[in-house]
């Protein structure tokens, strides 16, 4: 009977410590793998960032330059075509490669890069990270196949890849993270990725600081200390900007939908989407909607902002993302909720750059569906002095708006409203 | 047809208007029961506080009161037993209410209140904040209850008691409401409370800033910037750190099952409990690991710590609480990691100070299975300075501290490995 006890204890102790083995194992072949990524992606990342600033500036010295955007249009649909990913799903795409494990192309990565450059270069409206999530994911998932990883761990290799490529674009390593493990499956977290990704984030954020392109952050103005009139003022923006998120999304969506019900030939419809887009620009007489327009978001940060801009800025995205130009939505609803919070913020007794920062960060959340990786982000770029702000103004954009998202393929688990399991897709 | 789809529209705008309009009373109701779970739960926690930091300074005055600590647990005992509460589980009891909507009784408030405050006069070593959390939960779930509020409300209600009580405790309201939504079901995130959290969590800790209680958060000194070799000595402590996680959690759940086995009577248990604590206490001359040790704390924090403390204070919180006196666990793990990181760091090339930090958060993450909640406290504690480092040190902490937790009653959703449904119970 002694001896039983004796021997299982010894039995226990042995799994214990083998279990703790393999897990060390698992350990150290992740900080490898992922520290491959994270330079991987880091450095492409910075490729496709040095390329994207050249062109935004090649762009703002030559103007004349925006009327090519229906050819480059024809261009980006044509290389589509000739790679067989006319079903190209973007962002949503890497969504599913770690939700349902679809295989994600190796190809995507030069596609997605080339077809972003083209679209920012002559001036299309839209952003850059779903470009860098995609270019991440794609490199990364495509690494972990040619390692010949099993399926579960290749799902964490695009989490990876997500993360470096986030990362070495906006040089907010944690968010990026946070994101990548948030985004998928809104309410379940992925942890068992996250060591990988912080590791891959940091070794590719520390490539973007240290060829010093990482963005610096931003420094608000005006942020007030905790108090029950600020949190009302800031509480009301929550809400405002709970329902702008909506009414991007449900843009974007409607816009989409227009387009290719009228005009069902891809060329067709990004060629006159382009021109549409041209006509716009002309219209307004300004180039501050064209590209990412990363110096008006900056300008917001400093209280600066046109009324009407957030609103344009809505619809030159959906008329160019829609039309099937390519890039991301995230700067797009940056740049929104900047300057919808730098002009509304006064209204409401807020200081305007500190509004922007708000707005920013809520706008981010309201159509990701990612509250924590917003709460980050806004600690990454403006700091600690406002985070029950920030805090308060990301739960409140999550909670109000709605099952509504930019991508299709992301699940929200549990209700907004209540402890409840419901597994839903955003719409 | 026309006419219909007309038709149509209209049913779904006015459907998505009403789902608005009742997404938005929700979002008022809320925010005004958290508001009161905040101004509640804040004021208690508040006197809880207060009455804590009195008996502890009448402690350290009259060093001689030690001796009376067996005779406190008797009280203990007998409070328990007269109020039927000897089945009480802790702080397991409000994840249990969270989870399995099992009711959270009022009488524990007041009882957990009290026997913490007879473990710290007379000089038991245990924490406060399983108390606060206690404390919070059932406040706002009887508050619930007192309100006919569904169950399901209840849920979010107790969640929202847990935040204010960590929040007016501790002084970092976004810590709070990571930890309520993440402890329960560690991969799961209860994103439907989190305004209620945010709301109650800051007008807690406003109130305990407010009457000037709030600790003011620690300044770490060396925090280097992030390098390669930064990453591996930091990357080497948190490993070393998810190591004594697990022994702090086996030495915890080993003593209890020994005083238990040995004593199965609760008097007797507690009374000799008390008197091995007097005589331990007695042989090391110090009474550092008496009470909860904040002061102790906050010298590590500066760099300075004895050799052994960490061993120490993990054995005399276990022969402490093992023994049935009341407290929390999570000050303890602050304390532990705090010390072990202040005398681990110097070894790995990091300065004391910013080790102690990390060793704190890291043994937090460890012990809790909360790598978020744990970031965003050195945040809230230490400032943004070593982000990179703080989610470095809690991602390989979390990792690699396995099923082990303080709170049995945890369940964790995912594999720590891989992305995997496993929905274990910590051990």
């Amino acid at each position: 009977m002694e001896e039983t006890t004796v021997r299982e204890k010894i039995c226990w102790l042995k799994e214990y410590l083998e279990s703790g083995e393999d897990g060390f194992l698992i350990f150290l072949s992740w900080a490898m793998a992922s520290s491959i990524v994270g330079l991987t992606v880091g450095l492409v990342g910075i490729a496709f960032h040095v390329t994207l600033e050249f062109v935004t500036s090649y762009r703002t010295a030559h103007p004349a330059i925006i009327f090519l955007l229906p050819l480059a249009g024809l261009a980006i649909v044509f290389l589509y075509r000739i790679l067989h990913m006319e079903k190209d799903k973007g962002t949503n795409f890497i969504l599913m490669a770690v939700r349902a494990n679809e295989e994600v192309t190796f190809k995507t990565a030069p596609l997605i890069f080339i077809s972003t450059v083209l679209t920012h270069f002559f001036g299309g409206s839209a952003g850059r990270e779903g470009a860098a999530l995609q270019i991440g994911g794609s490199i990364a998932s495509s690494m972990g196949r040619w390692a010949k990883m099993n399926e579960k761990d290749e799902r964490i290799m695009t989490m990876c890849g997500m993360s470096a490529g986030f990362a070495a674009l906006f040089g907010t390593p944690i968010a990026a993270v946070v994101f990548s493990m948030e985004v998928i499956t809104v309410g379940v977290m992925h942890y068992s990725a996250m060591v990988p990704c912080v590791i891959s984030a940091l070794v590719a954020a520390g490539l973007s600081y240290g060829v010093g392109i990482a963005p610096a952050g931003y420094t608000l103005l005006g942020v007030p200390e905790m108090s029950l009139n600020g949190a009302w003022s800031v509480g009301i923006l929550g809400i405002f900007c709970a329902v702008l998120s909506i009414v991007f999304c449900l843009v974007m969506e409607k816009t989409g939908a227009v387009y290719r019900r009228f005009l069902p030939n891809a060329y067709l419809r990004i060629f006159i989407g382009g021109c549409i887009v041209i006509g716009v620009t002309l219209l307004l007489g300004t180039r501050d909607y064209n590209g990412a327009g990363m110096d008006v978001i900056a300008r917001a940060m400093r209280g600066h902002a046109e009324t009407e801009a957030f609103l344009l800025k809505i619809i030159l995205t959906a008329l160019t993302l829609g039309a099937g130009y390519k890039g991301g939505e995230i700067v797009p609803s940056f740049f929104i909720g900047a300057t919808f919070g730098c002009v509304a913020g006064p209204l409401l007794g807020l200081s305007p750059s500190f509004a922007a920062g708000l707005g920013m960060a809520a706008l981010f959340c309201g159509v990701t569906n990612c509250p924590l990786a917003s709460l980050i982000l806004c600690l990454e770029l403006f700091g600690m002095e406002g985070i029950g702000y920030y805090a308060l103004v990301c739960a409140i954009s999550y909670m109000l708006s709605g099952y509504y998202g930019l991508y299709s393929e992301q699940k929200i688990m549990y209700s907004k409203m209540k402890p409840e399991f419901i597994n839903k897709k955003v719409h």
